[in-house]
């Protein structure tokens, strides 16, 4: 019983609700997408699924949830799993690949919050992800779930490879420009400042709270896992290689992706504002703001809201464009649930439509 | 129009809504009650006024709310805020009981966010407050806006004061104890830290990010003005003199109330778990944790929860209770929609269902 | 060669300076240590062991001591550490007590920054730690390190017993009350708030930035090992059993303990001001501030600085005193210099003269 | 009295102590210098001016002061400067330059924190500051105190224009670069990252704790007012014109600068990290870090240290510079200090070699 059950009499789940399981759930991607799927009103939540947490229940692990969420960390059980309508995978990288296939077989549509099915080339994604990739043949089939460049197929997708945090920022950012071909696409740099919980729920040292905080520094330089990821998005937005510097650093934050992007116009006229607009003023998750806007991270938190500003400072030919989104939001676990209703035909943002909490 | 009729066609106002004010606003306790009345289904927010604003869009000073609050401040009308069914007052204390009585005789009903009306005592008050009161026949009418205590008064109230956030932290907290009558009333500790929302947005040095970061220290000891309010609250719950010593802390952090509150039992043989289990048991908004929990504040981050432990150390004489809350929340905006639900009949937690965000 | 060196021709290392060594030190206190020790004129360290970090050069483990520490972990050896004249032993709980005895035999002086030697029954401290002592024998010997109470036999002692950092934060709060014999001895609470480096430098979730930022809590309120030392010192100094609550909170900070102290006179006529500067009046390093302050534990910050306030509110009969340290400065590692330097015969401030940085 | 002389007889003030005056210094610059200047060995602070706190004690101001400085803010007084060997101004911009040539013909030297003498060109200057220069005909004469630059010009200035904070993080970090001319200098681009004390120490909403923390934003995207000063620095290196993006953002922590450098390449085979190794061997200040390393600003906080680490990702054309420094340290109040020992002749690193604190 939620805590809300002592007001009312219990709502009754009605039969046309789609079943949903959880694999994994455990870090801060699982987390906020438990928050998500209590909420939403057109899915159940069926079974969370954790070998190490198993017996659990889940409010005793996230206080957040006591009250809304009733169930219990269970073992995985294929059964319950393909009862699902869906799945979603909020896994360490390299466990979706090893089940996505039987579930499938059964008819369960999956998204993969983890890094399995990003990549087209299998032996690129060996190279960085360090493993050998169990399902290579999944990948053709994968779509990458960035709705607004494949909304069409996502909907009509089994199987969704929800994009990474960083690369939601920074393809969203970069993909007027390049669709346009009005830039440099071998000068292009992205500097991204992230969040703590980028970096997952897990001990470690240096995310402590007295490593992390009063402090920022750069990470990764000389090459993060979202490189290849990013690269590919931009490539195929373009149509030709891309030369991308992209440099990540960790910022004394809990929630938040700033992506400042630059890039070198061929020539200074480009209406950036007018571009933007014109590009995304169809799409409910990406917000292009005033000319002069400074986006900050704190005012998407919680959510799966892009926000942007451009700029061609003393009006120059370099295109300055600020990416704001919350990586745990439209960086991973909204974004999955965004993915989510355009796979199951609802309204595009249920359950997603909550401001961000502010100050 | 919102972002989100971007997806669908315009939802109807349905003409049942009730219609709402809110004076002031432009405050952290505004913003947090737009946030809430904006995704409140049985509400329509009608006009919010601000002098110093006046003319600026809500979403342009808060930009959370881009795309969710449609409103622009404008100075405060009498004609417009008769036509509301309630009004919000979050305004500075003094506020209110300037227009308090016009609109009530206009048949609008008011919760008044600041203190005006939270002591039965006028002249208290002005002690405490260092003004005149402006309307002090309204205050034996007025109903102290704490549910857990006077539920049934608020259903039939015209003129509801919201209580301070200690106060309700410290109150709730002390409550079971003392209506049972199980301790020494004369020597009562509240030890409170609060985020540095409850010093409000206003530009000064003491709650700069480098002055109030870092950093952690106690103000107010010799009297805060949160202390007559909790001791009237207090004394009426045992009736008797309450002796409380209240001690508030400026903690580095920006919402969240601890109270950690000290009482010295006639007897060591109370079962306080059971006995606060049982007096909140049917209260949506008091969670009684399991024996042996810590409740942390980001639990209850924007929400309307108020979660508390209860301990007896080293099984002795001393019950030490931990009560926490959101200060915005459940100490101001939650609370007061909360206080609009019960007045207006709704189901008691209509629009207060969100689980905190966490991390 | 340090950076310094660059500039200047090589100092010589004086053939009066004392040779330091520190077991451990790997950890939060041991930097600290580490940070003062460098600087101090008149000691030269000598050694630093750490088994798990052997041949991992200081300044690599710790960043900001490039250009000030050369030396290299290294594996202890008992030749190397015999030749120091005194032994920091910034170790875990239980390493100390193991190889103290060896080293007093061969003439060396020992500050232990662990809890080893702190009580003076073994049986209560084997309770409280749950391990067997492995040295009751010394526990006599032991010297509690604290000046402003035990500064003569510091001077004289073989093995001091660094205090904690609650206990040293609450003990200098209650200290002038319980020697005056003005209280309640059996009704005493301290509510301390601490940052999150009192968990130490180690690998852990609740200690993550993203789970103790943005946040608040107390923990260990059945029992905190800390209270059977505190417990031990307001004893001593009233000569009667004490009847302490001790409730510890984490708060979001790195560093900075605030313990708020409640306590009940006999009388309300005490002049707490008078009665905390005149017993600290000689103190170099407790500074009792002028009435109506509020201390804030940035303003200790690295410093070996105890600042307090004291107050009667609402002149009654309860005092509310508020004490704050830097727990790794005072509260560990600026103490054990402190006590060095009262070992050695040397000003008691030497190399504890920098004032905090602020902001 | 400082606290310590409650230990130890008075120190006799030596004769050849040089007499140093601040002006303004009720800023966060200012707390930074005196902080400073009271431990400086030779160095004694003889008055500190300010129209707004005249007659407050220092230590009142900043309570990290408390036992360090005993002076009061005063009103300036023209014979009181004079008397001074030198004078410092952390004033606001637009201050120095009324009062500079009155110090300079009584002989007193001058390093100016503020911007007033940072710009060559008076109009260039009228034109980012708003408003009149008044003192043009001293611009020739003023020497750009960044040690690693011009440092002989400063032993023997009377007159010195102290760098930016982010001016001296950037410029540090491209000097190397564009003295070596293996750059393209038009497409340059700067990403920096400030803590919020680079605002300042006065009331203002945009640097509440509750609007700065747990968020992060650029700002002054169109034009940073220490654009034009890195710009005039960065072409003296390379001679010819520069073309610099340089976007400035808001993080959440008090102190630190981290600027993400990018330059590109004309040719792929620069050994970066010899050409940084040998560019910066000889200076105190500036630690070329081992290849792989990623600097944190927490490392120089309260130091006048510059660290780095230079990369070719991928091993590409694309060079990429971490810089780091404390914006209050190395980018304001240390520099100055440093300036002022080069100018007096002493050790450049007296009174500059404290450790940073950690964590």
């Amino acid at each position: 019983m939620t805590q809300y059950d002592k007001l009312s009499t219990k709502r009754s789940t009605a039969v046309s609700k789609f079943k949903i399981g959880v694999v994994g759930g455990t870090g801060y991607t699982g987390v906020e997408l438990l928050r998500l799927l209590a909420s939403h009103p057109e899915v159940s939540l069926s079974v969370i699924t954790s070998r190490s947490e198993a017996g659990t229940p889940v409010s005793e692990l996230f206080s957040n949830l006591r009250g809304h969420v009733d169930l219990v960390f269970s073992s995985p059980v294929p059964e319950v799993l393909s009862a699902c309508d869906l799945v979603f995978f909020a896994t360490p990288n390299g466990t979706a690949m090893t089940m996505a296939q039987a579930l499938l077989d059964e008819g369960v549509r999956i998204v993969d919050l983890a890094a399995d099915f990003r990549l087209r080339d299998a032996a690129l994604w060996e190279q960085w992800y360090g493993m050998r990739h169990e399902a290579p043949g999944l990948l053709e089939e994968a779509v990458y779930g960035l709705p607004e460049v494949n909304r069409a197929a996502i909907g009509e997708a089994r199987l969704v490879a929800n994009p990474g945090c960083y690369p939601t920022a920074v393809q969203l950012g970069f993909l007027p420009l390049l669709e346009a071909g009005r830039v440099d696409p071998c000068r292009l740099v992205a500097d991204a400042k992230s969040g703590v919980s980028g970096a997952g729920r897990k001990a470690s040292l240096g995310t402590l709270l007295c490593e992390a905080s009063e402090s920022l520094k750069a990470y990764a330089v000389p090459g993060h896992r979202h490189l290849p990821e990013i690269q590919q998005g931009l490539e195929q937005a373009c149509g030709r290689p891309v030369g991308l510097t992209f440099v990540p650093h960790l910022t004394p934050m809990i929630r938040g992706i700033h992506a400042t992007l630059y890039a070198f116009l061929d020539q200074g006229d480009v209406d950036l504002q007018g571009l933007y607009a014109s590009r995304y003023q169809a799409e409910p998750f990406v917000d292009v703001m005033p000319a002069g806007s400074h986006p900050e991270t704190r005012s998407v938190r919680g959510t799966n809201q892009c926000r942007m500003a451009v700029y061609r400072p003393q009006d120059g030919t370099t295109a300055v464009i600020l990416s704001v989104i919350d990586n745990l939001g439209k960086g991973a676990a909204a974004q999955a649930v965004q993915n989510m209703n355009i796979m199951f035909g609802l309204e595009e943002a249920t359950g997603l439509k909550q401001a961000a909490v502010m100050p």
